[in-house]
């Protein structure tokens, strides 16, 4: 079968190198930005090619960022070639059109990469769906962020120092905002649900927060409780709507996802019938990300079905948590506090997560926080 | 789709159960063992008429135990039907010969709740060998001796308080052996290697000590090194042969298995491109197990390609590790001895797992105990 590369970066690269080793599919043009990335004689600076080439059976979209991936992508689709792509942003905002794009053109799109990299996580929430009943996930979904918090609670660095050492270890972006304030767990949270649930939810509307104002005091308050910090991201399916948010939560040192170490990710599926199944590795990287990138090749290759499709929309709703809550003003929380820890500093009762959230926005600048405590 | 389901114990009561929720397929006869179990219409003590049913396409094998369980599979996979099986000592003593029959008649055999119940381990062996080279994976791979040991550690029971409460629950069985002395564990140990590496290993050539003969001395040693103990199947591929092995082992604090809690299993798989991959979740029970028995006769109705196909048989060998060796007769371990701790108690040097394991062979009693030293 031969495929075509869309950008040779960090994962089009490695999926280049993979297929090369193992020779599962023949790489015959690559797409790249300008013509000084012009290294060999597959490599062109013209897309138009790619949609020409009938030989071409399967784009793999590794540009990233919405725009043009995902003009390439729906073109592609359109001219009948199946789409492999680890492009999360670009799935979680057009999730609907691609799918139907492609169930259209009688072609698959399959994009499990997209959410922790080289783990099969949403081949996992595909399986359990089709003889079980999804109930919630959660997890540790963004590498750069858990690297952060793994320095500050086990080597004690502060934040501003966890990140550098982030950014030289290619860990964080030059601009890391959507690695800690949690856009991209967000993108991954919806693309979860969406494959759980044979839903789209819109990612505009999950509530967040990251996790760039820890300070000293909220890691003194988890030392002191014998708690670490982790940020996480949940699907919770309640009747016809998901509650879904991204927040920093306390974790007890006793539970597992505690002790994620380094850049790793771990997500949690919870089934009626199969209970709790967690899955942790690499969520991101080159060969890791290229690994799940070149499953979904030879699937693709296999014809195997794809593993999801749309019923319908989704709203997100709330559920019941409790939050630590610091800021300088602390108006609107005041109904809700369960236990004031100091003047600035307060613990809730537990409240429904969109008031929660809303009430946050309020309030919230450089010196506040919020974080939730776990339910374990 | 037609089955029939052998055994209606545990699990083939939890097949039932989820295929009737689900529609998936028609269970239209049910072997019980003797004529007082009969309790509706499908049920028989007659195994022949299961062989004589053209309309059954697929045998579900949940009696368990060698025999008659391999015979009836055997004559099963003779009839042209698909067989499914949570046997897995059943499997890893006739691996080949089961999966050598199939193939010659045209039909599938399919085990993916021999190893870890629910987790998607073995699909996940299977997986990642199509795109990736797999080097190494281990596990904690009995529920029964981890709830023992997290009692041991988190609530400090004692060993035989903790077995009879673990009886108490359903996770020991009345004869515990199989599960703390670890046969069971180097079946599963077998089975991943046959299905990483596309061979079979022999399940008498696989080291093993259990933790019937944990101490409190041992656990002291545990708790003043910030140590927990786990009980660990291992596997490593070593060019053309396999290093397998079940071992207690000290795990450091801050390694997430040592905190997988109750009767939960976890495994790890490490490959070259995609890194450690860890699984966890309930190894097993009723609707876990029966939830991945239900998943492989979906893939069996959906004509889905088996997951391991024989290669050739590969030695068991052996890899350097360092031991801790309680005895009161010590001889043949003073060349390798690198700490003393007491009288009856050493650490040694790193030492090829097949002299350990030889060696303590020859002075193991009941109160003797080895226990690895982890790598972490």
């Amino acid at each position: 079968m031969n495929i075509g590369i869309l950008g040779y970066g960090v994962v089009g690269k490695g999926v280049d190198d993979i297929l090369q080793e193992k020779g599962l599919a023949s790489v015959t043009r690559i797409l790249v930005k300008d013509e000084s990335e012009l290294q060999d004689s597959r490599m062109t600076t013209d897309f138009s090619l790619f949609i020409k080439d009938d030989s071409i059976m399967c784009i793999v979209e590794c540009i990233g960022g919405l725009e043009p991936a995902h003009t390439y992508c729906i073109q592609a689709l359109q001219a009948h070639k199946h789409v492999v792509t680890s492009n999360k942003a670009m799935m979680a905002r057009f999730y609907d059109e691609l799918l139907e794009t492609a169930v259209k053109h009688n072609v698959t799109i399959r994009f499990s990469a997209c959410v922790g990299g080289g783990i099969p996580w949403l081949d996992q929430l595909a399986s359990v769906k089709k003889t079980d009943t999804i109930e919630s996930f959660y997890g540790i979904m963004n590498g750069t962020s858990n690297y952060i918090l793994h320095q500050i609670f086990m080597n004690h660095l502060d934040f501003d120092t966890a990140l550098r050492q982030a950014k030289q270890l290619g860990y964080a972006e030059a601009d890391p905002t959507a690695d800690i304030e949690g856009f991209d767990v967000a993108n991954k949270v919806a693309l979860s649900a969406n494959v759980a649930w044979n839903t789209m939810i819109d990612i505009n509307d999950i509530p967040m927060c990251g996790i760039s104002t820890i300070s000293k005091d909220d890691i003194d308050y988890a030392n002191n409780n014998n708690y670490r910090i982790r940020l996480l991201g949940h699907g919770i399916r309640q009747g016809n709507a998901v509650c879904a948010y991204v927040c920093p939560e306390f974790i007890p040192m006793d539970h597992p996802i505690a002790h994620v170490p380094l850049n790793y990710n771990m997500f949690e599926c919870n089934s009626a019938y199969l209970g709790a199944i967690r899955l942790m590795g690499q969520g991101a990287g080159r060969y890791p990300t290229a690994h799940n990138v070149v499953k979904d090749i030879r699937l693709v290759k296999s014809h195997s079905t794809p593993f999801t499709s749309i019923v319908s929309r989704m709203a997100v709703t709330s559920a019941n948590r409790r939050f630590y809550i610091r800021a300088n003003d602390l108006s609107g929380f005041e109904p809700y506090i369960e236990t004031r820890i100091n003047d600035t500093t307060i613990l809730t009762k537990e409240m429904d997560t969109t008031t929660a959230f809303t009430l946050y926005k309020g309030i919230q600048n450089k010196n506040s926080c919020m974080i939730g405590v776990s339910l374990w």
